[in-house]
């Protein structure tokens, strides 16, 4: 019941956007088209062009364009150090924490034998190769703090074991900003199990 | 600081849609490139023919890429009625609430002089063409309460005071479900004014 079935179906397609409402997808459509009709075309564009010609680094597995992207091009990062993340997305969270300056691989999932996803999907092989051509030192597991992200750093660990590499897992513990209150118990217990020393710092 | 630079530039081109920050057109364009590709690549061809083929209805000015809207088209509404709105969006608002069954003539825009926005904008020429030719009897002022709307409303209602023709204005007070206590002193001496008689029913 909307003003006529090519509007209803932009208003459907908006909907494959994350976190669009049919509500949002409709105030979206109007939007596009009344007000900012210059801007709506171009996203068309460029999201058709980026779907033609975004895939992954022939490196990292990341997304990109370019064969080989931006951080795997670069000669500023720390080749004995690779880290590796479930998507692109986490990758772009470490990068943009601006705390990470080594390599990357990205799985492009997790394992998950509810889902069916096996270590096949994960990109392995490839990986494998870069830490036999590669100064790779040490192995950062930086899967997601979920059950598959967990599942997938004990996979990995184990795969990696027979090799003389580092590998380390990030620290579980309380989010910066967190209260307590608010946190589930596995997050307490992990912050608990991984306590230390505390230091005092006594101004004269 | 991104993944590449075409990456870049559908979060720019995402950043178009309304309510859509840099933190949220991040998401939606790894998610459009790596999770549904499908159905981005279905939203890019509807957005770029929606705004190559969605004009004007030429009897309400609405947006559709029909020479006339499913509604002017009707046979079922009451042709004795007309509803005068700022926007498409307020028509499907009126639409979408099943209340209303006459025509419409959406004004594309409303008064405002701070704007530079005149009368000639507002298709009046058109909405005179339908006064003259269809059984019209009532015209509803549906502006916005806000002061361009309530500027606009004014301008018609003088504009159609020639007319042998009745001229309302949708009611002011509470909203179904507000608050008094978050109601602004507008609304509410606009509630105020327009009280009216109430009537108890008793069961026996
Ligand atoms: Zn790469
Ligand atoms: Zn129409």
């Amino acid at each position: 019941m909307h003003l006529s079935p090519l509007i209803d179906e932009l208003i459907q397609a908006l909907r494959c956007l994350p976190g669009v409402g049919p509500k949002s997808a409709q105030r979206m459509a109007l939007h596009l088209l009344e007000r900012t009709p210059d801007a709506a075309q171009r996203l068309a564009d460029v999201l058709g062009r980026a779907l033609a010609e975004v895939g992954h680094c022939s490196a990292c597995r990341t997304l990109t364009e370019e064969p080989l992207c931006r951080i795997c091009r670069s000669e500023q990062r720390d080749a004995s150090l690779i880290c590796i993340v479930e998507t692109p997305a986490d990758m772009l969270a470490l990068e943009q924490s601006g705390i990470y300056a080594g390599q990357y691989f990205v799985l492009l999932g997790h394992l998950s034998p509810l889902e069916g996803l096996g270590p096949e999907s994960l990109g392995l092989d490839q990986l494998q190769a870069r830490l036999d051509q590669e100064p790779i030192e040490e192995v950062i597991l930086a899967t997601n703090p979920t059950l598959e992200g967990e599942t997938t750093a004990q996979y990995l660990a184990e795969w990696l074991s027979h090799r003389d590499i580092q590998v380390t897992r990030l620290a579980h513990g309380l989010p910066v900003g967190g209260e307590l209150e608010y946190l589930d118990g596995g997050t307490l217990s992990r912050a608990l199990a991984g306590r230390s020393g505390f230091s005092i710092h006594q101004e004269k």
